[in-house]
């Protein structure tokens, strides 16, 4: 029986591939939503994705996801350095929650370096550009059904 | 053909299992490193790994790395946090390195939360526990080999 | 004549008894709302309550609250520590405000023993629970009906 | 052919006239809209103006900016000094963007002295009150069309 | 049967009424001490209250408490910001403590925002002047004999 | 009847032109002062321009500008982040002074996104080139003689 | 009529002259006392010296100052770089104090730079030994009897 | 013939065994008292023990002892970390001091990390519970009577 | 026979009178001048004085002292906090010089708090208003001539 | 039966006696070992001494130590202060560690006050030269043997 | 041909020899200069040299060398470490310059340590006393004459 | 007769000329060794060369050097900026040994513009590429028999 994930994408990440594309790269948010809901369809995951500019709507559909899926990919994008609130609501998560960034945090400028939302989550995935939600999709799939997502993996 | 791959382990890692279970666990290095290598050989990575608890070492192994394998999967450890030397010996590295952590170091003590290596390599992945190194191994062989890669992981 | 009082709690309130409960307690928001309405009537208060995810929405909430309402109740919870706007808004209030907080936010972590918002109030009480909710209704109805809050709390 | 301008207003530039007046004046939002709609006519701008008291619906309003204006004037208001959502905003705009504060924000207390935000756009007009919004519309003006703006002015 | 509670004030309380008045008040601690011993009375308390200016003396004081009454009051004034002792003896008193400030320490300036003795104890109230005291009492109140000074309240 | 203004350029504004064009651009100061000129004879001003490497010769001619004419514009330029001596002198004027930069300095590096003398003159413009200059005289233009300033603009 | 004056010695300057000689000197604190009270005698001042290691009774004394004497002379030593307790009497001192120091505060290590009490008191005069003690009693000398002490002085 | 020795205790060791025993430990003060007054004898010193949670108080007694003992023991508690008057003090002794802490304090919260008053004395021994006064004693023994203490511990 | 001293004034103490006279009072520097030239002539002194606003004119000057003069009492002003060319100076000289200053600069801004110069002379006299030049000029007058000085006080 | 103990000695440590006398005194560590051999023997230790200046050979040492002895003493010398490594090594050891220094790190440069890997051990002895070794033998030997080593001592 | 460079001395060095000789030694700056004149001569380069207390005068003559020379040698003492004003000018010079300094800065105390104006020029020699400025104008002529000066020097 | 120098190189540069060439150049290390090891030919010193990227090691040979050459030429590399323990070894040393660095340091990032061990030996020459080298070999040189190297760079 499949599994429901939520994929959560925070500020200005609906207009990736325009946004400053050296860092962010020229895929858009479109084509990485049609990658992620494949691979969760080979993993067995109900994938549905959801992007917003808005803190207190991110909080607010994390809130809901403890009652409605089985776990949440989260890209907090600059709300990762300075949301104490939406810390506190993946501190209280009881579903797993992956976060993952396009770009290698630890590359960025000083203050971009550290993710207050990143310690309140299992794990983080950064770098890797759009494969960075690849990763964290097999990551989150393996903590919902660990058994089932390892076979998978070999 | 199959790629070259070296998987280097830092200080300390060669006690695990018997270091502060509570927040590395109860898992062995020479287990990891038996499952990266299965792991590897499905990717069609010839993997070796390597664990020291000189920085030295791992400095002098990376640069040999350059001339002998097509990438490498690194777990800094405590150098990760002050290694000046290692992180510059990365950011002259030719070929892909991925950066793993068994925890989540943003979910550490201050010190830890930063890493110089990490800002020297293409990403990090961190908090999975040994799967770390097994998500890392995937994401190696998409940047060494990506194509094949991808059609294996789908 | 009874008088207008509004109670508003900030960012993951409304997950309250569910989040965290070792810090936060059992006791859900539903169940504060009632004892604190309930307290308001002995006060002569009109009390109603409202809870938000949102920054945007409190700060909405207390500019229309200064020609609605007598006075205010708040807990900005995360914001209190981040949020200049919040604490730009309760400055400019022509009505009293108080500061409430479940746990003392002194004996928590660094970065939230400072309440920027708190500064910008009358008064702070914190570390009491539900109680301190029901410390600053008495604190509120003081300010705004002086005399007669005095005779009822004799 | 007249160009299009939005003027957006951030967090508690609702209240102006009422919010210490002893820092920000005694005139009205209104007021300073029509002179600056004014002012747009006679320098070809059709200027519509907006204020939230949200952070997400600034970065919702610039995000559809780039399609339908030719320029924004900006008062961040609180935002300026720990929105980092709203800047990264700012530095995907393909259209010129001017900030403005009624304020010398050099002449505030440390916390409010620098401007992540202004760090994002063309430039920085601060302190003259009301004045600002007339300089920086002329500023803007004269990038989005240049020669004729020039002549306006001489 | 009544509770024995004990009202300590830190330096400088002592000249209440006459120091910083802009700041405290205009009120004598004596009259403080009047209202706090009545309002005792009302809620079952035998209110003892002691002035020191001595670091020394309250750590002392609260020292033999442990042994004589039931609950305390504390007023640390200056103390608060430094006194690593007084916060190390409330760390270790087996009875309930509540903090108090006549001035709301938030909007002070940097260096009385924290109080270390704060974190050491049950709760805090402060900025409320005189009326601090009076909320206090009803708050150490209710943790000596929670449900009677619930009773009293209603 | 006309109005006398000085314009202030501080250190290495003399070798505008040839001063790191990426950042400070091709123009010649002669070419601003030429048209800075040209603009106060269209606003009535006298306009009067000097350029100096001295600290302290720009304390002297502000000095003397107090008792000389009604209105500075003044560009600091490395003065702005650190000398106080002219911030004091700034601070003491009895005529209005406009600070006006080239750059942005929020989006400089972080030793330079303060400045210190802008906090002790009216306004700050700031990133818009030689167009600093001229929206800057606008800006002193309305301070000396508002209303007539204002019609001309319009 | 003479005035009267207390001359306060905080911690540690009882064994003065055995103290760190090479920074303090040899001369003893009575001997130091001796010239004080001659040299009031000439100034008209009826001179009481003090000395206590301990804060509180530094407190104590400077609270009962203010209705026994009509000026202090103070030396906090060690108590100056830290002691808010200290520094919020002072700030309500109704009679002028100076502060003293036989050291050069500006010249010593960086924690003894700053004088917190020094900031609470009218005047500081530092660094000229036993010297600094006369100095200062000049400047109290001119502060409770202006006219007469600078006549004294010509 | 036998030497003097004074153990000096600062703040909060008297209610040692019943102040934060995960912490301190269960043992009270009388019984360590005990162990060192025995230790002194085999070591040939005449040990008297003291305590106080006067800082004052401390600093009298160590000015005493210049003239009244050959050595002291300090364990200063919670002034080590801030006590400056205390560290000048200790600075001035003619007589060895060593300071000892039941506790490791490099193992302790930033603030205790570092002890001014440690860096005035001889030496600092620290984490071993009671056996730190015991090792303190043979520290001093051997410092008092460097050849005789050492026949001693062979 | 009379010996030679100089006045050094740094910035902005020659519109002394009308600068910020909340701060630093109505009186002219030319009337400071007059004071301290006739309180020469009864110390035996023949004083000089010297107004500048530039750092270097200041280096120079004070070089010239050392073959010129027999000491210096310099007012650095605002170049007290920040010029480490001056305090440089000033530790090369060989002759005493003292510092005063108008204000009590720890009663000043926090950047303002710390004088370098200071550091580096004999000793520092602030807070007094004029009169901090007249008792920096006794205290000069006695490291110059000490058994004269002394002598004419009393 | 005889317990086993190593005594390892961090970087710089193998040319004592030539190494900054002043500090570190003029004693070989040669003559150190022999003294700590003979005490071990008096205590019933087989003590191994092992001096390297590699810092992952005090791991690699200190790794091993866990299966071949009964404890260790350890000098980190300048490792004390930045390894983390060692520190975490530490921190994983199952047998008792006791760190020694030569010198008092708390009457050292600001660098060298604090040591990452001291709060990793159980004690820290520091400031009585090579008597600091021979004291935290004693301790070790009390803490593998506790009920012997204190029968000897006593 | 030969080439023409000057050396140019910043504040201070006129009274080289006199000034604090423990540390910058007893050579006379007349002595140095011609040192360096000779040294040119043998190298090929026309050196004059200029010494001034003014940081206005070195950007000026730092413009001007601009255009009438090759090369610069810069002492720039005291300002290096907070003149904006000369790094500026420095970042701008179309000539190369060699940055000397006769003490080791690193050695020196913390806020000596950074030499902002050493970041803005090629290269940095510290540290050998007056050969300091021998070793520069061998890097100087290297640099102008790159071919020439090797042979020189081999 | 020849003195014998060591000139050591640090972690990295081994790979010089394939590391980050934007920064340290195309040039080998080995290229760099053969030009010293000529240059001291010249120079009267025999030369002997050794690279490592251990910390140990370097510690190690220094140790040695000692007492096996007359002085040496040391490129800690990334060491520069954090390893006390070299730091240590250097400030033991008997010899004279000169620091260089390819690149600027002053012209890096803030974490590399501080070098603890440059503050450890005679001078430091940085800036100059290999040219660093040879300079550094020239000021070592004249260190070790000043005269004659004076000759021969004359």
């Amino acid at each position: 029986m499949a599994r429901d994930v939520w994929v959560l994408h925070g500020p200005n990440l609906g207009i990736l591939g325009r946004r400053e594309p050296r860092l962010y790269g020229k895929v858009s948010l479109a084509s990485i939503d049609r990658v992620i809901v494949e691979l969760g369809q080979e993993l067995g995951l109900n994938v549905a994705t959801f992007q917003t500019n808005h803190e207190g709507a991110l909080v607010d559909r994390l809130t809901v996801a403890m009652d409605e899926v089985d776990g949440c990919l989260l890209n907090p994008a600059a709300l990762s350095h300075g949301s104490l609130a939406l810390a506190d609501t993946l501190r209280s998560m009881t579903i797993p929650v992956v976060e993952v960034h396009l770009t290698n945090l630890y590359a960025r400028e000083r203050d971009r370096q550290i993710s207050l939302t990143g310690g309140a989550v299992a794990g983080v995935i950064m770098g890797f550009g759009p494969a960075s939600y690849e990763l964290g999709l097999h990551a989150l799939a393996a903590m919902i059904a660990p058994a089932k997502a390892r076979r998978k993996r070999t």
